[in-house]
């Protein structure tokens, strides 16, 4: 095994596509939008990344199979769209895999001409969200204006400083390569798993890309979170002073 | 010293082996298994394996001598069996260590024509298991099917998403290249070491071989363990209401 | 990428220049001094540094856009000194990143016949500072002198053993390559990023380099950290008996 | 740099010799005892060995300057004696450095033709120890009968199935390549360096070499510590109830 192996399990064709990364991270709300689009656009699995960056275990499929952890790229073309999107089990575990694994990435995005890169992730901010927001990064000036007027907020202040992984660093080694780059974050508490979020920010990548999705799916998840959400709520005033935010834990 | 060092004690022709795994893990239960049937098969060591990935240290012996950590190979040969038993003192204590032996571990699996792969090791569920249960994995559906015969469960929920460490990338590196291999994961509390969950293991990969093995020594242990929770729970009834758990530690 | 990559922007000829570094560290004080002599003397970004050992994220701007975490080599000349000044985002993350990055560093050094180092930085005592002090290190006895004469302590319990990161390994691995090496420390509480303590590193930098530099944005931010410290204290007296250290944090 | 750098700074003639391990550990009673040796014989230092798997930092001495963390060898020569006396600042950082640095040992007892291997150290008991005592371990039987002889214990159960780092890994390493090694471990309590396990350990040690050392300055630093010690047993009795052992910390 490789340090990186990336299988190639079917060659597609592109035309300057547009590669949409949602890896997990933050309220998981990347990958909720990277899985909620490849699911509705019915898109293509044409590659497959494992590495020893990964964690070092298998993941239990409903069917009793296992799979190694990896990340996956999926192809989905249309008359005005094309479009690969990234997603996968884990990023890694390890500093240096982090820079290989997005160099690794940014090699594809050569060979198959990819035109602009979309990060997508979460923003934690520690309290539950009242007014769904997106934060925006770039690595080009004019990114910033295009973002601003589909209403993407740039805060002098936010996203805090530093996009850590993928999401950030497709943006920073992206650019010493030359590849526009846009990462949006969507607020979210940071406790839970938050559909709302990859709703908010899932709206914001389709008006970027001019794209129609389906969002019931993801509305439906962001209901049944709203009962969870509720019924932590009252749990909190029916008093358990200590321990809350242990006891929410990190509800996939 | 190279990374990982394969020391071939002695070259043994085996037609089509079968690999078991128990390495050290939750409850030590796959460890257990692997060194009874090493014990009561009377298995001949044949290789042994050093790496930089396993801890800085050497274990002392009861004659006061002392041994480097290491994985270990022991054959096994009967008319209609054909075995290898791998077990150790430690697993890698590094990331890309797990992935490295275990490729390591496919490669002398591929040099020996092993036909099938079974790893075993124990499901923690952090509290004293009552009725003994057998859960499984596997790397491809037949074998899922095949092991419900013989009672093994797969449950849709667990075990939990991921199997850490070499009983499940033996299952996934091994499926890229084309070993069939099923993990049997026995219930276990997690706190102790647990030699009845490892008979539960043993039983059902002794009915999967179609082999016989006499489990006395592993009663006589489980008898003394039970022994030991006993007491455990007599204490926690005369209430040592803090730090039980910590108390209990990981008694070998 | 390579596992260290140095970008030289601008080929400057320099004659026998004087290495400065100031990179993050306690108190922020070596970095602080750095950050103000290039602003005031307009110093000139030659080079830039980037390392898969550095924190694996992007930094976002005030304006919106990134950029990797790196570190940067200023050039400065006048017809009396010839000044090299490192400064950066972070320092490696991992152990053998900061033997490799300032090694590469050196190289640098070498390449630009560098006479002397001077590396910067803060010594936490634990409390508030009542009277500046700035603490030595060097690499050959003479320094030692040299540094005494401007009032530069040399405690024979202090700096308490030990100098961590770019600011000690400058001094020890650049002996291997000889040259001169002095650090300078100055005392800082490490609760909080300390001007004050950045001004009386540069009062003694500036003495020994025969240099003029305003000081005024420095003691401004110096004053404007006085007001914090102060609001603290009073915050202190009025009884938040605990979690006080965790409240001060580490204010930028 | 090199991974590991050995710089020799003299080479000696040596038939034979034999090498003794002291580097830092529990209580540092080895490296206590090999710094008595090396003071009291006045063996000269012929070997300094850098690695990037020791710790990013330099040490202030007295004067002021500072050194790279490192390993040392010193050699001593008499009529009937040659030793080789390995000591240092730090051991590795990193898992595989362990393995690296020990390997490298090995490869220069090699080139002196070592003849055996003692390695000190300490076995921390986590309380105040009453009677000294010299726990061992070796890599052949026949050693361990020998250092019975001089009242080194094998306990069974002890020392408590591992050695951690050099002390252990040139037995165990040094096993592989032949090299006959016995490690002595002076009880300790583990939480101060302790001068009298050294004492206990350097007296087995002269007898097992026919070797007289003059120890008054060890016993000086003995008596100190049992001062020290002494006082802590009436800050114990004045009642400190809690965080005890946090305050007496790893007194040097």
């Amino acid at each position: 095994m490789e340090e990186i192996e990336v299988h190639e399990l079917k060659r597609v064709e592109m035309k300057e596509p547009i590669l949409i990364e949602g890896l997990p991270g933050v309220g998981n709300v990347g990958k909720l939008v990277a899985e909620h689009m490849i699911h509705e656009l019915h898109a293509e699995r044409i590659i497959e990344i494992y590495s020893w960056h990964f964690p070092p275990q298998v993941l239990v499929k409903n069917d009793g199979t296992v799979r190694l952890c990896k990340n996956e790229i999926y192809a989905w073309k249309s008359e005005r769209h094309n479009l690969l999107i990234l997603t996968g089990d884990q990023q890694s575990v390890t500093n240096e895999g982090h820079y290989l694994i997005v160099e690794r990435l940014l090699d594809i995005a050569q060979q198959y001409g990819v035109s602009r890169i979309y990060t997508l992730g979460g923003y934690g901010i520690g309290q539950l969200v009242e007014h769904q927001v997106v934060l925006g990064a770039a690595n080009e000036p004019e990114l910033v204006e295009e973002m601003k007027r589909y209403g993407v907020e740039f805060r002098e202040e936010e996203p805090g400083g530093s996009i850590v992984g993928a999401s950030g660093l497709l943006l920073g080694l992206g650019k010493l390569r030359g590849f526009p780059a846009i990462c949006l974050l969507g607020l979210t508490s940071g406790y839970l798993v938050d559909p709302k979020s990859a709703q908010a920010v899932l709206k914001i990548l389709c008006q970027a890309l001019d794209l129609e999705i389906d969002m019931q799916a993801l509305e439906d998840r962001a209901e049944e979170m709203e009962r969870v959400v509720e019924r932590l709520k009252e749990m909190e005033q029916a008093q358990m002073p200590r321990r809350r935010e242990e006891e929410l834990g990190y509800i996939r």
